[in-house]
């Protein structure tokens, strides 16, 4: 299969690409020098979706969330989530739709705050949760036999230096655990499913 | 007690205000005159809490969404939900939490497409789910003995004509039933409840 990984160059997406590195990946990212894009932004993600060329699956593992308390907490701060991993990601999954062969499918990644609430993770819990609606609702309406699901990580091993103190008790699960679900999600036949790995 | 209700000219709205009316409801919308306010600006929003003074409660039954189908949906026009019935509220909740007195609460309004997706619907379920997600976290971390849930009402009676051809084999609820759980919200105990209505 021909897959478009966007967040390739982070600690999500270098996993998945090892466990996707039978198939020919495309790896997306700000930065990345051959295939760039920003899904924040529409003309960006057009570019980058005419620059590949039809692909047989589209992966994210790409978005920025707002961490804070509540007591603080402004709407602007709010926005970040929704303007970055949610609608950055739903932007993906609604102009990539056109651009997949029959049969091909869309996964995004979502995380465990959706289902677990944390210190500080208001926001994360909303963009996580809006993420699986989407996946769920979306299922149901994409056309040619295309496919929609989402990847819910715990806290990665990789990331506990930096969110641990966030997760007091949760058990970490390795980038190359979660990076499994996504080849369910790529290689399987189900559609609106929320892969949970913890 | 002294209650804040935005949306309170609509259809649920009214039925809210009924069902509230042994307490003192401020009736708040774009179009009232004595409480006028658009959720989607931060300016407006500050501008009636330092109206209103402090409150007991925080009733929010506004907020639009986009319905339409996936196949055909813009990221732009995805974002009509997340900026008005998902942000908006939100921004109510975040700003309101410093105008509520001590023991307030703040109820939200979601929606059945949040568990059943339907047609034309995927911007809906995105958009109920986040709320129901943000609700449920912010609930941990409100100050001062804060509540927040959310209500999410199945169509509605008096809406059936409008939004009936959108939910076949639906159960439409009357507005005066799906009122009661705000009731039960405002006047009960619960916090980071989703009420469901249908
Ligand atoms: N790490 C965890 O413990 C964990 C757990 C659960 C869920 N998740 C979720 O998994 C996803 C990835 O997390 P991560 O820890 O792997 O993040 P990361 O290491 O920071 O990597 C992010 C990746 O996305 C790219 N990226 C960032 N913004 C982008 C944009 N606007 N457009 C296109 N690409 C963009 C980055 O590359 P460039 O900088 O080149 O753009 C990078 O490749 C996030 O949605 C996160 O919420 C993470
Ligand atoms: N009707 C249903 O069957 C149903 C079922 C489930 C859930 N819901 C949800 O319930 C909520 C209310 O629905 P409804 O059918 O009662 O709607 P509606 O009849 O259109 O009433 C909307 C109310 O919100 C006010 N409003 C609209 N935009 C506003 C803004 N930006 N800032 C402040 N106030 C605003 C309107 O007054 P102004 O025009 O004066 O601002 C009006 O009072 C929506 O979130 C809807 O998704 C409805």
């Amino acid at each position: 299969m021909k897959i478009l990984l966007v967040g390739a160059s982070g600690t999500l997406g270098r996993a998945i690409a090892q466990t996707l590195s039978h198939h020919e990946v495309l790896a997306a990212s700000r930065n990345s020098a051959q295939f760039p894009v920003d899904i924040t932004d529409d003309a960006s993600v057009s570019a980058l979706l005419r620059k590949t060329g039809k692909v047989d699956a589209i992966v994210s593992a790409a978005g920025v969330l707002h961490f804070g308390p509540l007591p603080e907490m402004s709407p602007a701060q709010f926005s970040i989530g929704l303007n970055d991993k949610l609608l950055g990601q739903v932007r993906l999954a609604l102009l990539g739709q056109h651009a997949l062969n029959d049969g091909g499918s869309i996964t995004l990644t979502t995380g465990i705050v959706a289902d677990e609430p944390i210190r500080a993770g208001a926001n994360a819990s909303a963009v996580n949760r809006a993420l699986e609606g989407f996946v769920q609702g979306a299922a149901f309406e994409l056309q040619r036999g295309l496919r929609i699901n989402a990847v819910s990580p715990s806290v990665l091993t990789e990331s506990w230096a930096d969110y641990g103190p966030f997760f007091p008790g949760f058990e970490p699960v390795t980038a190359a655990r979660a990076a499994l679900a996504y080849q369910r999600s790529v290689e399987g036949v189900q559609s609106g499913r929320v892969y949970r790995v913890w």
